[in-house]
């Protein structure tokens, strides 16, 4: 197959949420309008159908029209695909079909029951000869969620046994000493490059990007801020980098709680105009009262550093 | 609802598998014959696209054919469908569809990341939601595969906050003394019937009857005995149930080992001339020609007590 | 038995670290140099022999040796001794040695195989039961390390079917809701007091005081500001205790990583000069260079607001 | 250090329950007893102090006495001590402890938190390491109840990185192809002789020893039958032993529940004359009425088969 760009990508990708309305259908227009601030802030690409993006909770017709919407709405820009999925007849079929729509790629999430680096190294190996080898894939390396842990060793194995495998969503914790085997893996030659872009939240994106990723891939509700911190760092303005994220870290950091983040990331993404609704689908935590307020109190308190949290 | 046929069932439910030609394309003349197989030998229903049946490797529109032709093949007898999914979209889009071609009702195994009481009885609570009012019910209880734990107080709590839950397949290890407390909360008056079918390959049948479960749901593949089991509980012939049961234990063992035991099922389904072929779709777990020699000289030891495994 | 001190504790407890010097043998002048510096910096107790205190690497002396030192050395200060064993006969026996030299209760984390609501309640009654009615103790809710999820009921059960129960150590994730549902319990006379102090490195400190919770229970290696920030939050100076934390939260979120956050913090202790060596015993995470550099870099930041990071 | 007599070991070492009197003490005479019926039954070795010994129930002191009992009565014959411990620590002060009174060799079972194939072979080089290169050790491979999954590729691993490993209990579950591989690796050069003992209550003993082991290490309460099977499967009298082996089955699976089955051990050899009571300690779970009365059906049973069972 031809190079893919997702290989050498560099950036933000921002992991899109899934918009719905109040009454809990699906919401084009919101994704329209998300669409273009990602792609006015300098963005670089969008992920959709993640965990972030509701995936699980859509059928398999709502999950193709969500890919579609966003990847006309991106043009010519990346859309990585989540095709994550607990069996390969079911993720081939989505695969395929976003490619035939035209996605750059798509992620895959190893199952919570894998174990041994056979196991993980294998199940890869079987994905990838599911969806096509034709098909860019990227790994989603999440233990927190997945409960599934990758060696550098095993990345490497999978990057290695696998052409199609071009990027790694990394977000183990810790995860800076992961960054740099991988980037020394490569510097010796025993493993070709593969972009890196981190998740977590960004919640260490100030070193990850010194440590050797290219960039972020998450959801925090202002992707602006995670641009500005890439470019920054690859302009060498370490300090600026790191006083711009660190002002964001209280908010970031509470939007990175497990369960809850979702509902404080769709509120401050409401409140910034971007969405519509907050709602989600079921299963879903919602934000009391007073949590609602203390995302204020932490907008308030950002918007004396950063003017985009004026809101 | 009406009553549904489920809350009152008894005997054997065998899981079928889904039976494969070697290229992987579903081999639906293996599903007409193994149905007729199911029907002449005294079973009470089937259950389709389980954990067994590789549900999780068909898609969407594989899952439906293979629901709808065992539904057509059963004709009057209630067919349970499997709608086990990582998100309540896709779970209410296969029910509603099942439900519409006949089956008599679904069965749903929780997710394996709930912890506590109150995630499960939650979980258990958006299901029927999404399902919808209408559709009957199964809990699939196997902390082995899925490591969710349910106490007796949970199901109750389910059965008793839920109007359509009609069944449980119980396969909790161990789990004697678990049929006797749900049992004694019915006596008590604590919780409404509902039939206990048992999984787990059937491996503690022989006291489970006796505990108070209305019968079998699992995948050994001597369904036949498993009928001639539960009738000699029902017709009180404790000893000849036992005796019957006995000789087929160190093949049942054999078959109930993770992983491999669905490749040992399907090897003797074929032997026995029900499928064409035991292929499995990926991932899967071969037989080496020492297991299929072990499998053999089981069936041959079989054979001198139960004239069925002569083959 | 007489009221615990620990029912009404409020402030800050530091999670001791149990200093080595570089053969691996207990550093007991660093235990007296760290004691009395959390004595100065305005601890309300401390606790001795948690998860952070490598007590799984003392032998059953060992462990009797270093909380013998600390009770000492703090006087008539409470101190919490970590008596989370496989069993409960070396629990009790280390409980009650700790008892009869001064310890002012103790703190048990429950194994990781618990599942059930039943489950946990039941394993703190046995505890409870196994070192005796006239021991305090502490529960330690730490689901992210211990893969217990304890719900706000069960916690309540905990409280109510045992009265030696006097604090719970905080540490779930999210978090902020549930010592919200606790407090509404307290208010609503369903559950008795309890006092609760947070862990998880005091990343969500800040707002866990205004939620309710009596202060910080945590090994973040600037106890001196955790104080402060719980200070202030009781004189509801909440803008000045947001600035203090959040000047550290750099510096915080780096500590609070699984696995090497202990070497950044016996690191940090050293480079404080509060302990002579930051050797761990095996199993361990080294500090390597570049996490070493990132350290520096994050102390200096934090200098520019906080004095005592000028090292 | 000399060769260990546990490398080159075969036959059925028991993994020996401790007895306790009705008020929880150490029952000693009961340990004399036990030992003397092992020795005469035709074991080859004993292992106390395992999973079913309940030694996470005794403190330090105790553990010794107990180890030290059992070795004394033993005599000439290998005792293996089981050691594992939260840390090492612990476990090297009773290896060392031990095996200054007797010991053969220790067993180590691996926490329950390992994932990596690097986890787990790092966790036995410290260990390894912590109790001494003169202490012959046992790989403790027991999925079901550790969660920890060992490739052969690990076990090879752990026993070329470690000169004193000199055995496995293997328990793998399934584990018939595992065996195989282990002694293909031998044949193939590719790793040194260690011998295989097999737990898991002896479920699939029948078939391990055709496979490759070298006999069983496990708690069933008639190891008198398991050196029968064993015997004659040496002696290639394969039809016998499974005859043997198969009237065993029913009683030998429903021993093998998980958490209740040391209940119906202890059940059964006070009802054999073996132990004076059936106590357990807390945590434990206890037979109902209706599960001895099982027992009492199945021994029944099996002594049509086996005059051993005529209680």
């Amino acid at each position: 197959m031809n190079p893919s760009p997702l290989q050498h990508a560099h950036g933000v990708f921002p992991i899109a949420p899934t918009p719905f309305l109040d009454d809990g259908s699906i919401d084009f227009a919101s994704i329209d309008r998300l669409s273009e601030f990602y792609l006015h802030s300098g963005s670089t690409g969008v992920t959709v159908l993640g965990q972030l993006g509701e995936a699980p909770k859509l059928d398999a017709a709502e999950s193709l029209a969500v890919a579609e919407r966003f990847i006309r709405a991106f043009g010519r820009m990346p859309v990585v695909v989540g095709v994550t999925a607990p069996g390969f007849a079911a993720m081939r079929t989505l695969a395929r079909e976003a490619m035939a729509l035209g996605a750059a790629g798509v992620m895959i999430a190893p199952p919570n029951t894998l174990r041994t680096d056979d196991q993980i190294a294998g199940y890869y190996a079987q994905a990838a000869q599911a969806i096509g080898a034709d098909v860019p894939f990227v790994i989603q390396d999440y233990p927190l969620t997945f409960s599934v842990q990758m060696t550098p060793a095993v990345i490497r194995r999978i990057v290695e046994e696998n052409a199609a495998c071009v990027m790694l969503k990394h977000e183990d914790w810790p995860g800076l000493e992961k960054i740099s085997a991988l980037r020394a893996f490569e510097r010796d030659g025993a493993m070709r490059h593969v972009s890196i872009l981190c998740g977590n939240g960004g919640l260490f994106l100030d070193f990850e990007c010194e440590r050797g990723a290219d960039g972020a891939m998450t959801g925090y509700a202002f992707p602006d801020m995670l641009c500005d911190v890439v470019r920054l760092q690859r302009a060498k303005a370490r300090d600026a980098a790191h006083e711009l994220f660190d002002a964001h870290l209280p908010l970031l950091r509470y939007e990175q709680q497990p369960g809850v983040g979702l509902a404080v990331r769709k509120h401050v993404l409401q409140r910034r105009g971007l969405i519509a609704s907050s709602a989600q689908r079921a299963p879903k935590a919602a934000l009391t009262p007073t949590a609602r307020a203390e995302v204020e109190y932490l907008l308030a308190r950002l918007a004396r550093h950063d003017a985009r949290a004026a809101l």
